[in-house]
């Protein structure tokens, strides 16, 4: 039986996207010891704190609902962190591999960006505006991190992998 | 053994992709099904149709790398269709699940986003300017589709959904 009210589904967002955090926080730790060049490593560790900021204010959100910060396991999560690391895994150690850790970390933003997209949108609807600015910064510093993973990716990475391919 | 060259890498995006472009296309025929208002089933049909020819852009990518169009089966996008199933399913019927279908739908572009991102990036790097064309063209439609989405989510039935939710 289909009960859930936007709410409900509201709330589910918040757990969802508090367990996706704290598995992506987990994530980077291994991609950026797994990462070859400074600069890739330098980005996910700027990250990693930016992201440690965002679980405050995701706490912070579970406050003013007046729930407990618990997160629920997410699925999609998983599969994209699972994917994840067997790519880097498989990748040629080198360029190669930091091409494939920024290809990795950009589909767990990418699936922050959409959740938090939504939650800001339904904060707004259900009238918790305050809600609604928490995840608003956090999406702006996905937007930003995904922004910089690209710049980092066409100006350095790729080329040097290919350089080493043949 | 850690061994796959870049071009190894984006050959697995490319089937990883048409894998997930099929599964999208089933979720996406459901949601329909679900779906209330006539402006959610008409954005996902007008969708369903541009999926259809994203999936021959990604064939003639194939032909032009002389590979099978064959889809490897991808962990990240059945786990995010999966939740995508239990939100619709769990959602109380009309505006809200509305709402649900498309958070749900947007979790999949974004997916497809990130995915074409990279494509288009290492298409360029290995040379194959055809292929980053054909993804390109996939990925602008994607986002194009992410907007419409995002707009009629503002629009209508986040109030609905609110009012009914009383």
């Amino acid at each position: 039986m289909a009960t859930k009210s936007l709410h409900d589904l509201f709330l589910h967002f918040l757990r969802d996207i508090l367990y996706a955090e704290k598995q992506g926080l987990k994530a980077m730790k291994l991609m950026q010891r797994k990462a070859d060049s400074d600069a890739v490593k330098t980005l996910l560790e700027s990250h990693r704190t930016e992201t440690e900021g965002q679980l405050e204010n995701l706490e912070r959100a579970f406050d003013l609902l007046d729930k407990s910060a618990r997160g629920v396991r997410c699925e999609a999560i998983d599969g994209i962190i699972e994917e994840a690391k067997e790519l880097v895994e498989e990748a040629r150690n080198g360029p190669t591999r930091d091409a494939a850790i920024i290809a990795a970390v950009q589909a767990v933003e990418h699936y922050e960006i959409t959740r938090y997209g939504t939650l800001v949108a339904w904060a707004r609807q259900l009238d918790h505006d305050d809600i609604a600015e928490l995840c608003a910064a956090n999406l702006a510093q996905e937007e930003g991190a995904d922004r910089k993973l690209t710049a980092l990716a066409e100006k350095h990475l790729n080329a040097q992998a290919q350089a080493l391919a043949g």
